[in-house]
């Protein structure tokens, strides 16, 4: 039997254990809910994942969907599991009852996808995007659009995209050329050409809500000037239902190296005059509304690069369980048996570095996504305004670490399985093949490095690094068994060596050294996700370690035991690499920023 | 108009200016040869290389060989790429001008695969393993077999493979099943199973001769009961023309997930009990004759991956020189233009990380093949001695490390491109595809450091470090211009830590934490890695400087400030790292070794 997507203890350990999620439960908000309606709704999940999820995903890998100039073609298998993903009503999981939903915490919305993001990530590209924006469209638009949209959004019936990126711009969306003209009627006519535009287009819905940002004429240049539309595929008739074609055309599917059974799609609004877009919010606000989506899409993308991290963790176990090769003494004589390769030495090293990265971003993402719950049940204002400055300043690590990570374990896994790695009879290359988009899209991770260290290591005078400082010291006071402690030990002295370092860029932001820093992103995110995932390691391993004291199975003893031993591997292993990255920051090292094209 | 391949200095300023080849000329055996005809050879390469490799490098990509039962059909550019390389005499490259060679010295033999490698990888296998089988019964082979095999395979009529791996063994030759069984003639049948056989079948070629492991019944158990024989695709007739079929079966093409333009094969020896092969050299010897050949496709391996790195840097820079995006201050108004975004701090740094890895893989490569080279001239056999020691302690990391790093390279390119990066309409994402066998294939990188660790910084009483340590010694005391002086202070201190941990190290492996090493190899590792190529960064960067006294073009001034700036970023950024490994290691962490496989 193969094993399970996810080691039975995972989630419930994340989920109660590390998160107390079901305290929630003390909240209005979340008062029908218990242990046993979050358990049932994950173990639904679960199954969903593995029987109509899983089955697909290398199939799907290995058959894109095609265009022929009018139609889409592809598996019918990722429209059963849409279809069956739909109508659980897991789009609308964190929507309120009236609206249809399962007004689920946001960290069980989150943790439920799990699942589905380890059997399959392309097929669940299009209900995420779906739900995504659907939330976007909840918070900024009008009573109108919402009436018209949101309720066929959340019932899977329309699916949604994001649709930022030109051709010409790419990350720098100051630079979009796409137009919104005012029509008499108060809609606008869109006209311009977006690109690698996920769930773009495809056959699996009624409809497709585009949200694209594009630029009133004579509204102010750069950023300010752009502002958020709804575009649908299809117009929709007086009657609310599905009209004639909206003048969106697909010019193209692009083909990726990873995610393949996702459409990648260039988009071409408006050839004929004729796209017609509905403002959303105000005008020229629509960078700030599309960064709560795009806010909500790093946390995802970073969970779901975590939790392919995570499967081919699980994938390359399998395999050093099963195969053998090589003996270790005593039992090393030409006719002993050989040995799982599970037992070597270096196979340990590269499996527990894949479970310390996988299940670091695990619990890193979840952390993220807990606070967006803490913040909503919070009773004052202060801790709400604390609790938002945290995840602000979390979420550029939320989104890089992870991501980064996630595809060196899936790198690890390949090395795992030797020569059956590089083939595609095997599903290790695949996982890293798909990894490879998160560390670019929502946001490149150098992207992510410069908000971090430009943007909001800073902002409201250094408030959400304040609450950091107090929530990680809060729970290294809290460790009381021993292995822990080792632990706390080791990573205590990284908070000074913070402080100091901080103290130092606040004086470089001030003088000619903030132009170093901006060659040395990297190294102030390498700094603080270092210390941000050995935290997330110390609070797994610390009740890890207290759970051990109770009776418990030998499996499960043993899972918490391979707690405490990955937070140790990331403790002793990768947390020491960030002196490097604090000293070339305390040198204001220059290499970079000075080196000049000529030179490359 | 694309830019070149290999910056025009590049090559030129390894072989002159770093290893002095020309005054190889002095020898007899290169005495033909001089500046001029190097030029030449060079030259040559690198046009047909441009003209008649890279051209299909992205085409035979998406355009696998395939298998219909009975022939393998492949793409017609191929077979023009291997005539044309065969026809210029490049497979009989370093052979004596007696048997149809060039006698070039091994460091440009390998120096003009620069540009095949660069230019397309899977192309260049077919040549490149031809050269090393022939190399291989060059040495070890009776006369008769290299009458009948040699010349053919020199002119390309033949193609050579390695057939080592089993489908059940993997790396652990030890238990190879395929049997030789002796006749009365002296020959043997060959019987088994083998896999991953890169070249293993094609049309290219009138023949293949595989040089396959075999055990002969009655012989020691494990990897000394291993002999090598020589078992052709098809028997030669008594005229020595090309006979019946010699019952090699391809049981199947592998699909990889890059170099895809090379057959990799299943071949099935002996169905019908009637696959004669010929023994080479003595019985039992097999894996010391093989090794010769592993050994010298370690320095090919780590070389083209450096070279597809490289690839991948020049990719990535063209890319980052054309494509504008964002804008830097002052001229960071919303209306001035957008900048290149090489201009980027963040971009540099990985134009740069790209840079060192694979310009320091370049030179660490043919230092190896230097030394090769350095041997064959010594006069005396205490030399000899010396410098085969060296180049036996420098192969685990000539494989390892450029093949780690140009992965990490193409990686950083990827990222550079952006969205781009993940499109297969661009190259970045198959050079990363293509570099990700070289961890894997010719010993696991895994191995490499278990090589290095437990066997040859300890061969021959610690001979080769030794030898390492005077060159080392030797190079860094010739510094005398100031900013290289800077990175000798800077690598100095390394020195005396590897000392103390060598030291640590001899009194670990007699004692209990020998077996902590073998889940710590990959720091030693590391740890060598780090100091060598900063050595190599090092000899590098003293040249240019020293060379930057000259009067030069702009365009080569800043070529030698390149090369400055690049050891600079190495040696302040990449060999801190190194302090991890240490201290790991200094400490005897066992979190490794310790981690049970339940708690995984």
């Amino acid at each position: 039997m193969s094993s399970p997507l996810i080691n039975q203890f995972e989630m419930p350990f994340q989920l109660y254990d590390v998160l107390a999620v079901e305290q929630l439960c003390q909240h209005q908000d979340f008062s029908e809910h218990s242990k046993e309606t979050f358990d049932a709704v994950m173990d639904t999940a679960e199954k969903m994942a593995t029987q109509l999820f899983l089955p697909h995903n290398h199939v799907a890998d290995q058959n894109e969907p095609t265009f022929d100039g009018k139609r889409i073609t592809m598996m019918q298998e990722v429209k059963a599991a849409f279809d069956a993903y739909r109508e659980a009503g897991f789009i609308a999981a964190r929507y309120p009852f009236e609206e249809g939903g399962m007004q689920l915490p946001e960290t069980v919305n989150i943790a439920l996808s799990s699942y589905f993001m380890a059997a399959n990530p392309s097929s669940m590209a299009y209900p995420f995007l779906t739900s995504a924006a659907a939330n976007l469209l909840s918070h900024f638009a009008d009573d109108g659009i919402k009436r018209a949209f949101l309720p066929k959004m959340l019932s899977g019936q329309y699916t949604g995209t994001m649709a930022l990126t030109e051709p010409h711009a790419g990350s720098s969306l100051a630079d979009i050329r796409t137009t919104a003209t005012k029509q008499d009627d108060g809609s606008y006519r869109i006209k311009g050409n977006k690109i690698y535009i996920s769930a773009g287009d495809h056959e699996l819905a009624d409809n497709i809500v585009h949200l694209v940002l594009a630029k009133i004429p004579g509204g102010p240049a750069g950023v300010k000037g752009i502002s958020l539309f709804l575009v649908p595929k299809f117009r929709l008739n007086k009657d609310g239902s599905v009209g004639d074609s909206n003048d969106v055309a697909l010019a193209g599917l692009l083909h990726k190296l990873g995610y393949r059974g996702t459409t990648s799609t260039a988009l071409s609004f408006g050839e004929n005059n004729d796209c017609h877009g509905y403002l959303v919010g105000e005008p020229h606000c629509g960078l700030k509304y599309m960064f709560m989506m795009m806010n909500e899409a790093r946390i995802a993308v970073g969970y779901g690069a975590a939790m392919i991290g995570y499967r081919g963790y699980r994938y390359s176990l399998s395999y050093a369980q099963e195969r053998t090769q090589g003996r270790i003494a005593p039992h090393d004589k030409p006719n002993d048996p050989p040995t799982p390769i599970v037992n070597h030495g270096d196979v340990k090293r590269m499996l527990l570095a894949q479970k310390a990265y996988s299940e670091g971003g695990i619990a890193l993402c979840l952390y993220g996504a807990n606070l967006i719950d803490r913040k909503r049940i919070a009773s004052d204002s202060d801790e709400q305004k604390d609790l938002a400055e945290l995840l602000d300043l979390l979420t550029p690590i939320v989104k890089a670490w992870p991501s980064e990570y996630g595809v060196k374990a899936n790198d690890i896994a390949i090395q795992v399985l030797g020569g059956a790695g590089y083939m595609r009879e095997y599903m290790a290359e695949q996982f890293w093949r798909d990894n490879r988009l998160n560390p670019i899209h929502e946001g490149t991770n150098g992207i992510q490095a410069l908000d971090l260290t430009f943007r909001k290591l800073w902002q409201d005078n250094g408030k959400g690094l304040s609450v950091l400082q107090r929530e990680l010291i809060n729970d290294l006071a809290k460790v009381d068994t021993p292995k822990a402690a080792v632990l706390v030990t080791k990573l205590t002295p990284y908070l000074e060596k913070l402080r100091v370092l901080l103290e130092h860029m606040a004086k470089s932001m001030q003088s000619a050294s903030a132009m170093t820093l901006s060659g040395n992103a990297q190294a102030v995110m390498n700094v603080m996700a270092g210390i941000v995932v050995s935290w997330m390691w110390l609070r797994q391993a610390a009740i890890a370690e207290k759970l051990l004291a109770g009776q418990h199975s030998e499996e499960k003893t043993n899972f918490y035991l391979g707690k405490l031993q990955a937070a140790k591997y990331f403790i002793n292993w990768e947390l020491p690499l960030i002196d490097r990255d604090i000293s070339v920051l305390m040198e204001d090292d220059a290499t970079c920023v000075e080196t000049r094209e000529g030179w490359l």
